[in-house]
Formats: structure tokens, sequence, C-alpha cells
């Protein structure tokens, strides 16, 4: 591995560590080095809080003149909640500034780095370019599609079942692959499910690690507000919750939630319509969506081709019931050859279990 | 790797190049050996044929006095289409005899260890004892149960599905997977079908190998012997076709097919019961049944609790399809913990496709 | 991999990114986590400036209360150039605090710890303790002896030469190699050489990587100052340079050694003994010694019993000089069983050569 | 890994399984399969015994007819101490054959091949081509050069002694190692070893594995016949043993060896030159030695560029003896340039020791 390989994976690796709780920003480390000796390192640790640069430069201090610096993204070349980064490395006499990847927000793309050009720094970009993409892919989904990022998760039996035809589904999967989800919702902004989940489930749908975790929103499509009013989602305080109905919901019904703090949000349409509440989301600045069924709520985004990522934890057992719960229970189909291609991405033991991750084959852009 | 295990490798590698071509006998490999040089080796290659004792002494000629035979089973003991091989073990003056697993024949367990021993050659037993069983584990399954070892078979889409609701399932997995079905299919005595798939897709069920392959007898489940009289499976005669029916199937319908030189046996129950219909292939010297669906003959499979293995080829596709046709279409179950317990044996990456080997949890013997 | 080793392997990753920078303090990491959310990490970047955890501390702010820190080396309990960490993380109301080792510095040496607990906190320590050792193998080793770190480094051919009786050397192995050397120098406080090797190649002992690097302290071992008064090391003011002489050492040549602003160190013996010098290279802060030969510097070292590490390069080339010179050239010995005896750490390729890394059999502790 | 691979890897496992055992034969092994069945498969186990293709050709028995065969090496097409094989494979009426590598024996090269195809049989060759190749290396090097195979090896301590300035060596290596010796001396028709060793050690030099093994041809390189008349090589009959001598050695100790039934070889010049001895051992059909040292005798072959391997077990431990003995006491070189370039084709852990394999460059044919 070369040197700027070495110091790019370090300011990847800073950047990996702090994934899932940048967003809306994306998550960039920095590091700043000089004669072979790091003066400053640093992520971007939260929104609203000092850029990875800000944070690597502070540390490097006065020596950071004539030095080389790395990150992953593109510096920033406009004043939001906090000043240029481009300015600061400026300001503080960098020679060459190295890029894995551009920034692909329209007031940055390109921006950041003709400004550290025109000042005379010299510019690389592309150094494990795809590392970096992959780190971000939430936000690169977001910046050329305005739409949250969706992985659908499903946790099945062998025979692919989610539940036994009764609605039992208690426990499909092993304890360490349901931590797995909970490392998940730690990393999503928002966690989505139909309301039949509510009714059958009752969950509560908050991140439980051993250390704790962040509480996504939490998200229920429920077209006809039959939400039961004691329900977890509508009654605890531990996250936001945000229910979607369509136009013909009942009114007083609306109140009632509303009334318990939690905010409706009615479609335009009579039903809920994936694209349109995705580019509302988007608005609401929200980059990624952990959608957990069921079925019929799954087979609503494969048919909106509205999914980056499917995640199934397959249980070694088999249910062997003709009418058992589905993961994808969408409209009968003529031909085998009308399936939604996918490819593999991951298969990986955890526990007994194994976890299979997939993406829609026309997504690698 | 010490030099016992050395020898005793060899001997089950030559073991294992004939899987699949010695039944109703296992496959048994042997090296003769002295001063640490190979006299001899060989392998069982046919029913009927030399045992791998037998080629392997003979190779060894007058050398093998004094010599180490390695065997993967033990020697038999008694006459049977060969002479028994621990007669000429005794004969050739062999000093030691290495056996990895004891013949769970009855005729034969532990009775060739002693006829050896008092000959007053040095036996020892155990070395590689597992790699022999699961060499031969159709052999040891039949030997203690007296029923074919079943293999359980399912290609099927990420969502489970096996074919489409209009019943189309072309293809579901790679070109790559069929082939690796064949593989199995040129390795098994039976493969086994209800007639509904006979009706739906007519098919040959014959081995397709680049070099060819032995054709296993076709068995269909065919109840009230609804098998269409032009089906391949009763005309070509690329292989033997045994039709399995109940007490009440038609009888001139029984002619018609018999008289197309294809065996029907009919069951004594109106309804085809899988145990004893196991205990009757068991009795035909039939150690090993491919089970290649549909659903239905899978579940009763599942349902009597007479399965050995189950592959799965799982494609990357979605078909999303809530009617599509199921591998497991059991009756419906009451709770999520009425599931069969298995155990996974290995997920491996064929072409674009995914092979899942699980196993009842309990087999584990 | 457990949450907690997830997080000190992170504070073990960023001390790792500097190690050699530090001299003679050790690298330390350090990763403030609320709630599943990193809120500050930092390493200590370099002796003075401030420590791991005041880097951590400081990004995490206000949030830190109620937050869990986890620190690769015990928090200080006094006050050095900085004040000490432990009170910091006292006044900042850390809940938790988990250590990878305990500081082996006597004024530290569970004060630390001790102070946290008196203040309420909750502490463990333990967690990669042994990574965290080997990520300071040279703070460790000087802890308790008070002496240097001594690693050996030798070049050789595949028949352990490292130059042709001419005095050849040029060059042995290959640039990839050389840039490992190099790689080493970077990380290390002192490089040492006999003066036969200064007298011979005149080399500039420096640290020549693509980004620049750190120039070591450069150490001669010369008993009677002959070392030439033009030589590089004399000349250059690139590194700080010492001479080391014995007692018998000409003073005029000292006095012009000294004129050129480079330091003589002179033992109280005709000779110079390896454990006294090292004592007090200990003495001037010198915690690591690279020892890039020759053959009679490299056995003083290990007649002496002093050394911690040899690294050798071994190029794919046979010299067959029963002449050439050695990389470890001492007194004749009686018998094989007299050897010292080592442990093979690790064989690696590089370029086309092999890098070897043994340590004495004795060492670990 | 495709199925024609597959039945060639199984031949190339066959012959690899007698490798050493079939001097001055080469190792080939055999597969008969028609219709994905094996029907025969053997090894050439001895010289003067059946060749490969006969034994899996008498197995295959009658079936052979319209079968596919593989062999590691080209059929061959003349009368040696056994029928051309060409000949049995028209016979038995074989419809494709395929060869991993053609026989660089020039009586056959090509003529094999080109007898199968007269008689009109599909033959192709090419497969595992390499690996066909190094398996016989021995065999291809010497028809190639008409002289044996040179094997180096030497045990060295971590500063490349091979023995203390007393001649002390006992020992360097782990019995592992040695072990693995001993596997190399079961392979080689002859062992190499100066007269010194001989005085020093009165060594065996025997082949003591823990099934036995082959006792390769013992030659003592002795210019002056200084051999002591009562070492074992002289005495012991375990093994042929070759004195080589210079034409002025004495006439009454020559009468005196070869009394004792020992082979005395003469060279015609006053030393031993090493390529007249190899080629004289050639026309002996001994087709590959393995040198034992010491130095001096190592330095001869390389000097003479005539060596292909070289076997270094390097133990973990440190003489630093300046007069130990050198494996290799070549001539004083000018400069590292004129080092014999060599490739490092594996290392490898042997218990605790390393075990380094080179080869010299230029090899790769
Ligand atoms: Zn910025
Ligand atoms: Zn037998
Ligand atoms: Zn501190
Ligand atoms: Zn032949």
């Amino acid at each position: 591995m070369g040197d700027k390989q070495f110091y790019m994976n370090l300011a990847l690796q800073l950047a990996n560590s702090v994934v899932g709780q940048t967003s809306p920003n994306p998550t960039v480390g920095c590091v700043v080095v000089k004669n072979g000796r790091i003066l400053g390192m640093g992520a971007h640790m939260k929104a609203g809080e000092p850029h990875a640069e800000v944070n690597a430069l502070i540390q490097a201090g006065d020596e950071a003149e004539g030095a080389d610096l790395y990150v992953t993204l593109e510096p920033c070349s406009h004043t939001g909640r906090t000043p240029p980064c481009a300015d600061l490395v400026i300001e503080k006499k960098i020679s060459r500034v190295y890029i894995a990847s551009l920034d692909p927000n329209p007031i940055v793309a390109g921006n950041g780095v003709a400004k550290l050009r025109d000042a005379g720094i010299s510019v690389d970009f592309g150094i494990c370019e795809q590392q970096a993409r992959d780190l971000n892919k939430c936000y690169f989904h977001f910046m050329k599609t305005r739409k949250p990022y969706v992985t659908l998760k499903t946790a099945a039996t062998f025979d692919g079942k989610t539940a036994a035809s009764s609605g039992d589904s208690k426990w499909i999967t092993s304890e360490d692959a349901r931590l797995d989800v909970h490392r998940y919702r730690n990393r999503h902004d928002a966690i989505l499910v139909g309301v039949n989940t509510v009714i059958h489930d009752n969950p509560q749908l908050t991140t439980r690690l051993p250390q704790g975790g962040k509480n996504p929103i939490r998200i229920v499509l429920d077209t006809h507000l039959n939400i039961p009013i004691r329900s977890n989602l509508l009654n605890d305080k531990t996250a936001t919750t945000i229910v979607v109905c369509g136009r013909q919901a009942d009114k007083e019904k609306r109140a009632a939630i509303e009334q318990k703090g939690v905010q409706v949000k009615m479609m335009t349409g009579d039903t809920i319509e994936i694209e349109p509440l995705l580019n509302w989301l988007g608005e609401e600045q929200i980059l990624s969506v952990f959608v957990e069924g069921g079925g019929a709520v799954h087979s609503s985004f494969v048919e909106a081709g509205c999914f980056q990522e499917i995640v199934m934890y397959m249980a070694p057992k088999l249910l062997n019931d003709r009418e058992g719960t589905q993961a994808f229970s969408g409209m009968p189909k003529q031909l085998m050859k009308d399936s939604i291609p996918l490819a593999f991405k991951s298969v990986e033991q955890i526990g007994p279990d194994i976890k299979i991750v997939a993406e829609p084959m026309e997504r690698r852009e």
C-alpha cells in the first residue's frame, strides 16, 4: 500500500467510525500530514458541528503550513452552518489536497476543488473513490435523487416465511441477528413499517444496543388511520413518530393522534404512493429509511422500484406452512423472467443464521 | 500431517473419486505401503467388481508380504459376489491394517477386524473416521435405517418462490446451478418427483453432464395415476421409471402404463405414505433419493420426518408474487417454534446464485 | 466483535496511526461514546501537545457528561507538561472508563485508575491489552528497564552475507525493502552504526520516504574517534549526530568534532560497553534505537544480551563468498546449543525479498 | 473446475502419490471415464512394472471401448520393458485421449500423439500442463540435459551458520525439519556429500521415516580418498555407496574400498569437476541428487552452475560466531552484483523453523 493510500485509508477509517451519526450531512474524515508526521486528524461528528477539515486543521495548528491534507470528500466552498472549509485550507497554507471523492451536492460539486486550485493549491482527487462513495451511499443517493436510500429488511425461515399463518413470529432469528438489526437502526434516519405490524406486534421500533443508540424516526404507513390509539408508537416519547395516511382518513382519528403530539402526514391520494412519500421524506432531510415490513409494505416499495438494498436474515428452520406470511406479497406474476434482477453483495454467517445482502442489478452506477 | 493421515487421505481420495458409482455398495479406497513406498492402490469401482482391497493387493503382488494396508472401510469377512477381503489380506501376509471406519453392515460390523486380529494382524481403526463416514453417508444411513438417504432439492428466488403463480419457472437459476443439479443426479440411485411436475413440465429427469452421466431411476408419486400416457417418463427408455400410486388407482391406467414396460408400485393405502415407500425402496436396494419437488412432495417428506439433507439454489431475483409456488407447501402452523430446526452445512456461490445446504438439527449422530 | 472491542479498536487505530511521533511519550488513542454515538475521538500527537483524552474530551464538549471513555493507556494522574487527564475525565463527568492497559510509568501505574474510582467513576481495564502493549512496546520496555528498545536490522543474501569480501554491498535488497527500512527509521528515536560503516559508506542515515519523514538521532560507535572529519554525519545538519567514544580517544579529534556542533559522548571505559551506553541513552529520553550494523556492532549488542528484535531482509541472491561480510561477527563458539534462542515473529514477502522478524525467546513477558 | 480438469486432477493426484518411487521413469497417473463414470484408474508404480495407462485400462476392461482416457504424460509409442501404451489405447478402442504434457523423451516426444491420431483417436494435450511438468521436474530436466536434477540442502542458524567454529552442529533444526529432510531423501535417487562430512559426522545417510523409506544411493566426493575405512558408508549395507575420487587418488586405498563391495568412480582430472560427474551420474540413470553439503561441496555446484533448487531450513537461533561454518564457502567476490540471482519459490513454517525454497532465476523455462 502506497503512502497516499495509507493516509486516505486512515481518513476513511475516521469517517467510517461515525457512519450514521452525521445525517443529513455526509460522514467525512480528514488527516493533515507533513514530513511523514500526522499533525491533525478528525472527522465530522454531527450536523451543525465543525467539518472534518476544521477538526484536523485546528489540531495541526501553525504547523499546517506546507502540509498535505487528505479528505474523503471534497471540501465545501459555501457558507453553511459553518464557514467554507476550502477557505480554511487556503488560509492555513496547505500545499496539497488529496480528495477521495467529489461532493455530489450541487452547491459544492467541483467548486471546492476550483477554489483550492485558484489559490494555487495542488489538488488530486479519485484516491480510494469507490470506498468513499460506499461510505456515504445514502448521501450520494439522496443528492442524485432527492429521495432517501431505502433498505428493505426481512427475517425469514429457510422456506421464506416471516411468520406462521397464525401470525406468530417469535422468534425467527437468533439474538445475534436481532442485535445486527439494531445496528442498522442506529445508522438510519428513519424506520418504516406498515400499520398491520403495529396492530399485530405493538413494537417500540427503538435502537436497543448494549451501549445505547440513536432512535430513528418511526414512520407508519396507515392509509385509513387504523393505528391503535394506545400503541407504543403513539404514546412513548422515546422517538419521533410520523403516521402517514391517505386523504380519506378519518379526521377525528387524525386529531386524536395529533393530540398526542404525533405528526400525521396526509398524502394527496386515496392510497399511499411510495414515490411521493419518499420525495416528501427527502424534503424533510431524511436520507435513509430502514423498511421493516410487513410483506405488503415491502412489495409496494418493490413495485414502485424504490429500494436500494435488501437485507435478509435466514434462520435454519423449516416452517413448512403454505399459508405462512411472506416477506414480499406482491401481485401475481405471469413469468419468472418478470422478476426483478438482483445481485448478491454479501453472504455472512451471524450466529446460527445467514445474512444475505442483495441490491437491484441496475444499481451499480 | 502425519504419515498415517497421508496414506489414509490418499485412500479417501481414491474412494471420493468414485462416489455415486458403487451403489448399493459403499465407496472404498485402499492403499498398500511398505517402507515408504506405495505398492498398490485402488478403489471399489462398481457393485459386482472387485473390492478396493483386492485391486490394491493384486497390484502390490508378492511384495505385499509385511506391508501396511490402509482402507477406508472395514474389510469384508463374508462371501458376497466376491470372496472375503479379510481372507485375502491374511493370505497376502499384510502386517498392519489401518481402517478409517468400521462397516455398519451387520454381516461385517467388527467381524472383519476380528478375523484379521485372529490371524495375528495388527489392526487400528478410527483414523479419519468422520471423513470416511461422510463419504458413505447414504450407505451408513441405509445400514442404520434400511431406508434410502433423502435429499430435498429446491431452486427458488430470493423471496422463496419456485415458480410464478402462472406456473412458469423458466429459468430460476443459472446454467452453472443447473449443472450442479445434474452432478447430484449422477450420484443418486433415484430421482423422485410428484405427478404434477410431470404433468406441468414433462421432464426427462436424466443426467446431462458434458461427459455424460448415469441416469438414476425415476420415481413419480402419483396417487391416482394421473400421469399423461404420452409423458417422456413413460416413453423414453433412457432410464427406468417407477410410478407409485395408491390402492384406489385406476386399473386400466395401470395396465396401460405397465404395457409400456414401466413398473407401477401400488401402496397399500389410499394415499402414498412416505415411510412405507422408503422402506420399499430400501428393499429394492435404493440407497439414495434426490427429491426434486414440487412443494407438496417436499412437504410430505418433511412431515414424515424423512429427509437427511436439503439443497437450495437461491437466485438473485425477486418475484414478488404472493401466489407464486412455494418450495414447501405444508399445512398451516400455529407457532414459529413448531418449525423443524435445521443446521446450515455450507453456503457457496455458484455462478450468480447461492447454494445453501442444510440438514435436520438432530441428524449429527 | 462486541461493542467494547469495537470502540477500543478504534482507539487503538487512532494511536497506531501516530506510532513513532510521540516519543518519549507513549502513543495513545481515545474515544468518547454516548448512546452508541461517538462524541469525540483523538490521539496524542506529539510530546508537549495535549494528551489523547484531552483531544477527545474537548471535541465531545458538554455532551461528555455521562458518556463512556475508551483509552488505550491509563489516564495520567500527575501534572506534567499538561494537567492530569484523570482530573479532566472527572470534571467532564464521564460515567465509565475503559482502559486497554495500565501505564507502566511508576508515577502513573495504577494511580490514574485509583483517582478515577475515588471520584466514583466505573473503571475497567484489560480490554485488548496485548495490542495496547505491542503498540507501545518501546515505551513499556523503557519503563521496565530504563533502556531503549533495541532493534537490530540486517540485509543479507540468501547465504547470509551483508557485503562481498571487497566490501561492496550495493545493492543487496530491492527498493521496496529499502523503503521499508526508511519506515523503521521514521518510527525510531535513534539510529546507531559502527564507525566502520561511516568510513566505508559515508551514509546520511536520514529518513527518505516519499512523503518526507522524521530523522532520528544518529549515533556512531567510534571507540578511537576514527570518524572522517568530512563525513556526512559530521557536516550535514539534517539530523543530530552523537559520536560515542572510549576514554582513550584523541582529545584533539574530539575538539574538532565538537567544533562542528556534534556531541561527543565519552564512555568511562577504554571500550564502548553496550549496557552503560543504553543506560545513558535512556537518561537522554531515547526510547528506541535502530541498529544498522555492521556485524561487530550487532555482535556487541547480542553479546551484551541487549536487543529486543531483529529484522532481516533476505534477498534472493547467492553470493557464495566465504570471506564475505557477516551480519553477526561474534567470537567463536564451541557448541551449537550455545546459540541464543529466538522466536520467529513474522515472515513476509517485500517485493522480491523476504523480511523475517525474530525476537529473543525469553522476551515474551 | 470443469470436468476435464476434474479428471486430469485426479490423474495428477494418482501420480503425485508415487513421486520418487518410479525413477528413472516419470511418475504418471491415468483415469478412464465413460458417461461420467470412472472405469479405471492407476499410476505407474515402479520402473519395470506396468505403465499407468495399462493399470487403468486393465481395470476398465471391455467397457473401455468408447471411453475417454486422461493421462498426465503422453503415452509411450515404443517397446521398452513393456509394450507401447499407445497400442493398448488403440486396441481398447478409446475415443478421446486427454494428455497433460507431451513426453520430453526423444523416443516418444510427439510420436505417442501421432500414433493415436493415426488410429483415429481424438487427442488433446496441454490440460494442467504446468502441474504435470512440476510433478516430473527431475525427469524433464534430465531429458533436456542428460544430467540429474540437483537440490542443494542446507540447515542454518538465523545468521547463516551450519556449525559452530568447533564443528559442532547438533542440532540446528527441529525434529520436524529433520523429518522433512528424510522425505526429500525418500524421493531422491542419490544423496551426495563431501568427504569432510563423512570424516566429521560419520553419517548413515539413510531414509528414516516412521513408515520406513527408500535409501538413495550415497555418493561421497573424496578427491584423495581420505574416507575412513571404518566409516558407516563403507561398512553398512543398507544402501549402495559410490566414492568419487580424482585420478591421483591412492590405488591401495581404492582397492581397500572396493574390497568392501563399494564402487569407486575415478574422474579423469586431478580434482572432481561437477559437470562431468553429473554427466556420468546421468549415464547411470540417476535423475535426482540431493546434496547435503558441506559448504565447499555446495559451492562447487554453485560455481559450476549446476543446481536446480536450494532448500534451506532456518532455525530460530543466533550463533554469532564469526568463524562458524558457512553453507556456501566459495571464493571471494568483488561485487554484490556478481551474486547468482535466485527466485524464492516458497517459505513455510516447519515446527519452530522456517523452510525457504529458492531456485536459480534463469530456471523458469
Ligand atoms: Zn466543510
Ligand atoms: Zn471386501
Ligand atoms: Zn494524560
Ligand atoms: Zn507406456
